[in-house]
Formats: structure tokens, C-alpha cells, sequence
């Protein structure tokens, strides 16, 4: 154990997550700070994670190691940069199923994974491949256990009735999130607990950052890994990030999820869903009227611009957290 | 049954036998005779498929469907034309195992066949592929059960000791055929029976034709299925086409192999092998010195070009061989 904690611990989901991931990383590497990205822990959600064609696929993971790698798709917004698409128009060709794309690059990642898998942990998998990629941050699942996101439908929708299950990506991917949702549940949640490597990063952080992913698909998730939630707690500065800004979710499901779930589209809804567990909460300007309600949570709240559309937003955003923090911590 | 019998069977390993049963479909397509491809049936050599990346690989099937869809690399001699290499740079790239090349449209077969074989057996799922790909001609593994060709070291190489085994792909594409082999054997293959499907085309052959393909690790093995030499022997024109001329073998390590087996390396050689099996032989011209010894054997021969450069030397041949056929039998 070093003698001053200083590792900064991000949970994400996806590409939300990643953006300001990528932004603590970088601003962990200018001289401005003791730390480095080597400081950072990423607990990325692996609910979403899938069998497709016999490959594992861990969607969260991939984005959130292809954004830190520095290779993800700005254009697509998900995936490799510079990904070609001949596996996906051969596999059509032979009639297989298409709904989920699979590009020449990324083919790469989920079959290696499997080789890799057949020795290893997903979390050693994980830094195996984050090794290859030259990945200074340490990106961890949030559990080495197979959890998988059920939503619940509330209405038909096409060949499934109300009340069905439907895995997260099907619903996500395959239906673009147009079934209408009841409820969701983490098959497998009950049979996980904290790795060792969860834990050590946890043991030696100062401070957690929840980054702006989707509060139900992909925070959720990872505080509800037996016994996660309870270790976090020890780390006494806990900061969440609205991904609700203007009663929008900058992408994903998350706004139409909460208006499904009955709760109020807001950046104030988000901290009432974190109250008794974040200490901090970071608030777009746009919705700086509820900074005294949220305060009245319990919460030290900071108001920013939120929304990370440049590499400069995300370092912006990351600086201005970490400043957040300083104030009650030494980073 | 068709009042008349008048499939074409070929018994094929990959690129020389795929050559010659893509000139015998063109052949067969022609107004010349009244049968079409759809009466070719291909039996393919599946000893040497083997699992790789977990991925089920059949390279003689895949180089006779590539060849019969039209659809193969003729620039490299194998897998398929305009291919692309996105994902084994990406996998070499994670620390891959990159000894086998796997390209990006290659690799939808491979993970399609893998989806299809949760619920088909091998040749189903062969004929789905097929019929997909548009091709009329039948192709039918040898046997639903898997069978590994392993060769036995004569000498050390590398980090093996003489007298271990090898899987054949190991030693064709990762070792370049360059151990000396002692002996080979062909694993599973008792276990292995007939397929019905194979049986059905049998029941109405009115020729075999055993395709220049390399007598140990493509043909033998087909022969060696429990069950088919016995059921082949019941059609009665059996060709056998060199897959040595001039001492050499086309592709592959056919010649090397015979040589340190122990053999002369010449077609007369291979007749032998086929002795009691085979009752014509195609020889090519640089060979006709064998012509006499050969009918010896108790076989008729056919003097040609065998060496197929172009599609126009393929249905030649394949013309030739069926005229040849069509003395003692009628198609």
C-alpha cells in the first residue's frame, strides 16, 4: 500500500462514461497534478454484456478501452476508428444474424477475449488486452461474474408481450430502445462479489467519481455487486455526474427510462436516485435551478458545463472535478 | 430414386481437387451432356478441420466452396477473392495467435458455421452454406464426426521430439511442411460412419472420381470413414486422377510425404496406392512412361495434360476424364 492514497476511482457505462474517463486521464497526466492516469481506475458496467455468435462481447468495456486507447470512432460514436465492414457483408451474405455490428477490428477484441478467456478472469483478460492497447489507466469490470440486464416490457412490442424479458443489448441494439419498460433486473447479480483487484483500487482511492452513464443500465449495475456498494462507502468523497442535462440524456436510454420508471426527467431526480451515497454532484448550468434542492439532498453540489462535445470539454470538465474534490480532499 | 443413375461423385481435398471439380460443374453445366451440376456431388476431406481462436475451421470445405462459388483468390492460391486483413492485424496487434491467416471475410464462414452447428450436423450446415452461396453442385463433408489427420515426427523439429504428433494444420501452415514425418494417423475415425447423406449420393453414382488430391491426408482419410470405401467400391467406375506429375506435386507436401514414407515419387507410385480400388487412372503426359505398368494393375488409363492453369485446362480435363468415363459407362 503506497503511503498517501491517491487513486481517483471513475465507475462507467458506456460512451457517456468513457468521454469523461478519457478527460480525468489526461488531466491526471499534466504536471498540474501529483497523480497520474496510472492513479485511475476505471469500474466499467459488464451488465450489458452478451453472447453474440458464441463471442463475448462486453460492450461497455470496449468503449470505454477504445476511448482511453485513443482508437474509438468519433464519427460512428462507438466502435474502432478506421473500421471496415467486409465480416458484417459476407456474414449477411451467408444469412447470418446481422442486427449487431461486428467490425474487421473489433472481430479482433471479442475473439481474443474468448481465447484469453479459457485461462484467465474477464479482469485479467481486461488488463491483458488494456496491456496491448497501452493503456495507463487500470479499466476493471465491475465484477468477474456473468450479470446480464433484463428490462421488463410494460406493452407488446412486435413478437414479445408485456410483461416478456428482453436482454439489454436486444433492447438497446436489435429495438433501439422503442419497447416501452416496466422494470429491469441483473440476472446473476446475486452470485457476484467484489474482485480483489475492485478491491485494491477501492482500498487506496481518495475519491469517486460517478461518471454521467446511464443511472438504471450502467451505475446501478456495478453498486449492486454484492458488497460494492458498501466499499465504496469507504471512500468518503464520492462525486456523481448528471447525465441528464435539460431533462435530456446526452445519448442512451437513460431519459426515457426514468419518464417509463414514473420519475421526473431531471438532473434533480438523478440526485435524489444517489442520496445517502453521493457526497458531491456535479450539475449542468443549464439546470442550476436545482442546485439548493440537490444541496438540500445532502450533497455539495459544483455547477458547470457538462456536456463533453471536444477533447478540451472532457480535460475542462475532468479539471474542474478534480478541483471540486482538492476542496475537501488532497489529491 | 431418379429412374436413371447419373451422379457424379468427386472425392476431393482442397485447391487441386477443388480445381478439377469446378471444371467437372462448368463441364457438367454444358448443353454436351444431359446431366448439370446439381448431379456433381463433391465428398471433401474434413480431416483436416481442426479448432482455432475457437473457431471450427474446415479448410477443404471452404476452398471447394469458394472454388465452386466463383468467389476464391486465384492471386493467392487460397481463401478468398478481395479479401482483407483488418482483423489479423488488429488481433496481432492484442498479442494474438496469428499463425493461422484469417481474413475478414473468411472469418463470417467460420463464425456462421459455428452459429448453424448448435443445431445442424456438419453436412447441413455445409448445405445451407452452399445454397446460400448459390452453388448448384452438392458438397457433403466426408462424415459428421470430427477427424484430426496427426503426423508423427520422423525427427525433432523445433521444440517437438521425434515420434510426437502434430495436427495437420500445424504442420502445413504454421510448420510449412517442413518436419520429416514418420507415419500419420488419422484420429477419431472410427467412430465415424457414412452419412446418409453421402449414402443417398452414392445410391445414385454412376462414376467416382477421385480428384489429384493428395493420396495421405486428403483422400485416404474420406476412404477411411467406417463403412466408405466398401460403399464406393459399389459404383463401378472408379477413376483415379494423378496428383503427381513429373515427380512432383502440384501443391502441397503430397510429393514430400511419399518420399519419406518411403515411396518413389511417381504417379506410378500412386496407382499402387490405388490398387484393387481404382479401375481407370489419369495420367498425366509427362508421364505416359507408366502408361503400361499402370494397366498392369489392372486399371485403364487416360493420357492427358493433367496440370490445370486456367478454367479452360479445368473443363478440358474434366471433359476429357468424362468422355473417358462415358466409354465403359453412360452418363
Amino acid at each position: 500500500m503506497p503511503d498517501k492514497k491517491k487513486t481517483i476511482i471513475a465507475l462507467s457505462g458506456g460512451v457517456g462514461g468513457a468521454k469523461l474517463a478519457l478527460g480525468l486521464a489526461q488531466t491526471l497526466d499534466s504536471p498540474a497534478f501529483s497523480a497520474s492516469s496510472q492513479d485511475l481506475t476505471v469500474i466499467t458496467n459488464t451488465a450489458d454484456d452478451f453472447e453474440h455468435l458464441s463471442l463475448p462481447i462486453s460492450p461497455d468495456l470496449d468503449t470505454v478501452m477504445y476511448t482511453l486507447a485513443g482508437i474509438n470512432n468519433t464519427e460512428l460514436g462507438w466502435g474502432l476508428a478506421g473500421e471496415t465492414w467486409q465480416f458484417m457483408q459476407s456474414l449477411t451474405a451467408l444469412g447470418g444474424e446481422n442486427w449487431f455490428q461486428l467490425g474487421d477490428k473489433d472481430l479482433a477484441t471479442h475473439i481474443q477475449r474468448k481465447a484469453l478467456l479459457k485461462t484467465y478472469s474477464l479482469t485479467t483478460v481486461t488488463q491483458k488486452l488494456c496491456e496491448q492497447l497501452d493503456i495507463k489507466a487500470n479499466i476493471l469490470p465491475m465484477c468477474d461474474e456473468p450479470v446480464q440486464t433484463q428490462v421488463c416490457l410494460a406493452e407488446d412490442f412486435a413478437e414479445k408481450s408485456a410483461g416478456e424479458e428482453l436482454g439489454f443489448q436486444q433492447y438497446f441494439v436489435q429495438y433501439q430502445c422503442r419497447p416501452v419498460i416496466g422494470s429491469y433486473s441483473f440476472t446473476g447479480i446475486n452470485e457476484t462479489r467484489v474482485s480483489s483487484e475492485v478491491q485494491t483500487a477501492i482500498d487506496s482511492a481518495v475519491a469517486l467519481i460517478v461518471c454521467p452513464s446511464n443511472p438504471f443500465a450502467s451505475i446501478e449495475p456495478i453498486l449492486s455487486v454484492v458488497g460494492m456498494q458498501q466499499a465504496l462507502e469507504n471512500i468518503a468523497c464520492r462525486v456523481v455526474v448528471s447525465p441528464i442535462v435539460a431533462g435530456l440524456a446526452i445519448k442512451g436510454p437513460a431519459a426515457k427510462m426514468m419518464q417509463e420508471l414514473g420519475m421526473p426527467v431531471t438532473a434533480l431526480a438523478v440526485a435524489q436516485l444517489y442520496k445517502g451515497f453521493a457526497t458531491h454532484f456535479v450539475l449542468d448550468c443549464q439546470d442550476q435551478q436545482y442546485q439548493q434542492s440537490i444541496r438540500e439532498l445532502g450533497m455539495q453540489v459544483l455547477v458547470r458545463n457538462t456536456i463533453m462535445k471536444t477533447d478540451a470539454d472532457k480535460k475542462t470538465l475532468a479539471t474542474e472535478i478534480l478541483h471540486f474534490i482538492a476542496q475537501s480532499e488532497i489529491i
